[in-house]
Formats: C-alpha cells, structure tokens, sequence
C-alpha cells in the first residue's frame, strides 16, 4: 500500500501517455508527508496501475456535445487511491489534495482539449485480512541504513 | 458518479457485445428517479467500463458441466456501481432494482446458451476523500439553462 | 461470490503463467472449510480473475535497485478478494491464511528472480444492494442430489 488504480476509457490513450502520469502520480505520493514532516507512504509500497477499458458508455453518448457543435467523443478516468488505516484525518486530507493537484495538472492539457469526466477518491478499505509477501519492502529499509 | 465497473471472463467476448451492454446499462442508469421524481444520477456522471479479463479460473473448471454432458467453459461477469452517499434506501433499492432488471435483460440470451455466473452489486464506497476536475458536467448544467 | 481479483504490473507475464495461478488459487478457495467442516465458498461461487496492467509505476522506479547492483524492473501485484457478509471472524482469517499461503508457493519462484510488490486483502463489502442471476449455482446443487 498505498495503491492507485486508473481505470480509464480506453479512447484516451491516443491523447494521454499513461505510464508517465502513472510515474508522475507515484512521484506526487512519495512526496507526501505527516505532521512530524515523515514520508507517509514506504517508497517501495507505492503503486499506480492503469486499466484503459475497451468497451464503456459516458453520460449520454456524445449527444449534448454534438448538439452544441462539439466532438461526442467523451472520455472518462477514474483515480482511486486505496490506502492502510490508521492514518489521521489530515493526513488523508493532505494526500488527497497532492494527489489532486498532481492529476489536475496532468490532464490539464487533456482537457483543453477534449469533454472529460476526472473522479478521484481514496479509500480507507473494509479489510478483514491483509497480507504482504513481496521482497520489495527490503530493498528500501536496506537503503535507510 | 455512479461508476459501474464490469469486470468479466474474456471468452464472453465471442457471445457479448461489450459495448452495446455498457450502453444500455448506462442508459438504465439514467431513468432512475427519486421520490421527488427528479433524475438520480447527473447525465455527465453516469459511466460504465467492461474489462474483460485474459486469466480467469470459475468454480471447478468445468468438471460438473462436462460430467452433465455440457460444454465447460463457463464464464462469468460481475458488475459492480459505486454510487455516491447521501441516497436514501428507498433510493439505492431502486437503483438495484432497475439495473439489475437491464442486466437479467441485456444477459438473457446468454443465459440460454452457456452456463455464467452473474453478480450485481451497488457499493456505497467507504472515500475519506473525493475530488471531481473533469469539464463533463458543466456540458448538462449549460443544457438545463 | 467470493471473487478474487489480480491487478498486477504487466511485466510479470513473461515470468509468470497467470492461468495457472487463477486456477489454483480458486482451488485453494474451494478448500477453505468453516468451523462445522463445511465448505465456506460455494463452487460455482468461485470466481478469479487477473489483469495484467498496460501502465503502472512502482516505488521509485527502479532506482534503488539499479544502486544495488539489481534490475530496476519491479513487478506488482495486488489480490484483492472479496467475500460475502455474515461469515464468522475465524473463517474469515483461516480463508486469509489458506489463501496466502496459496499465493507465497505459487509466487515464490518468482520472487527468487525479481523485486516484486505482493499485497493479498480480503475484503467484506460495502453494497447496498445485491443480486445474483446467472445459471451456474444449480449445477452444483443439481450435482449435490
């Protein structure tokens, strides 16, 4: 954790290099850090994924942008960061706000340009279970000594 | 919002049009009123993405199927909405009630030809934080006036 | 339900074959058994599905790797189950255990040869409303008779 999942309409990949907004939304959330000034989220458990979907459906279809002489061609993504418990509420306020910030940045040049639909939200997950067995986490608290 | 997400077995691809689903879907969406009879879900909210999945494994494979003399290459499709808080219950079971009746619909034919499971399920979503920066909405609020 | 879903960076495709490790992880769920020895997940419930993500970022990139003396090239992946309510605190954590240790064999070659961020959570969802319509329960009832 913290993992940021982009699902997005897959008709934006002709406009928008996803890899470099997944690598720049991971930079945003390394940067983010706690009341005593500590990096909130371990270097090696920071993780963006994006999904463009083949198929989907926006609003109306495209109808209200034709009718006003517009590209029907809409767009969407969603943002969704799922993050561990046990943050402050500032904390969770001040991640939402970086990370913000960052995607608005980010697809500023996209929506100059194009109707676009740009949801973030975190989560703060109803896990029962959690489990974490990768050798990533290592590699960084080797680096701290 | 509302996102409806489905995530789906990849070999429904050769019996389902993804896309015509994600439509119809979407469009059901936004008949659904409240009981002031005012439209639920905002126009430029409504979004509907289908992912099928390249790896899947479904209950036991296929053995019981083949053992019944059917073919046993189930598949599988679970559509899930996060719809916003703040609805009333009244509200949320209709929306259930409306998309679930276009699912039975839209999957029907399906149904006739191949053994699928099929889940539907609406999240009202646990966000500590939510941000909305897209240039959709304002294209429905300029069509009101 | 329960649906097990993989979101993970896809360059792990090279090295792992991910059908396998849907098909045995669903078997892994079918094993899980309650306090009364029953079967906690139904068999036509059992549902795994994996996406190998076209865009992704992961910690800092590869740089701390690279430092090392390593490939820069992490991998992820994140196991996300979500099972139904009403299931005891026990089930819950033996269904983790069960299926965390599923996931260490099966992931454990790869983490010979890789930097790989693994996360498994099993979550209890939120919905507000769910239905269920597809045809693949009562072949297995109909094989119980």
């Amino acid at each position: 954790m913290p993992h940021l999942v982009i699902l997005y309409s897959g008709n934006l990949d002709c406009d928008v290099d996803m890899t470099a907004v997944c690598r720049a939304l991971a930079d945003a959330m390394l940067t983010i850090r706690d009341e005593e000034d500590e990096q909130v989220f371990p270097t090696g458990g920071a993780r963006v994924l994006a999904y463009p979907a083949p198929s989907f459906a926006i609003g109306d279809g495209g109808a209200a942008a034709v009718a006003a002489g517009e590209s029907g061609e809409y767009g969407f993504a969603y943002l969704n960061l799922r993050m561990g418990r046990g943050r402050s509420a500032v904390v969770q306020r001040r991640a939402g706000e970086i990370i913000a910030e960052a995607a608005r940045t980010l697809f500023a040049p996209l929506l100059q340009k194009r109707r676009i639909g740009l949801t973030f939200q975190i989560d703060v997950g109803p896990e029962v279970y959690d489990a974490k067995f990768g050798n990533l986490h290592p590699l960084f608290q080797k680096g701290k000594n």
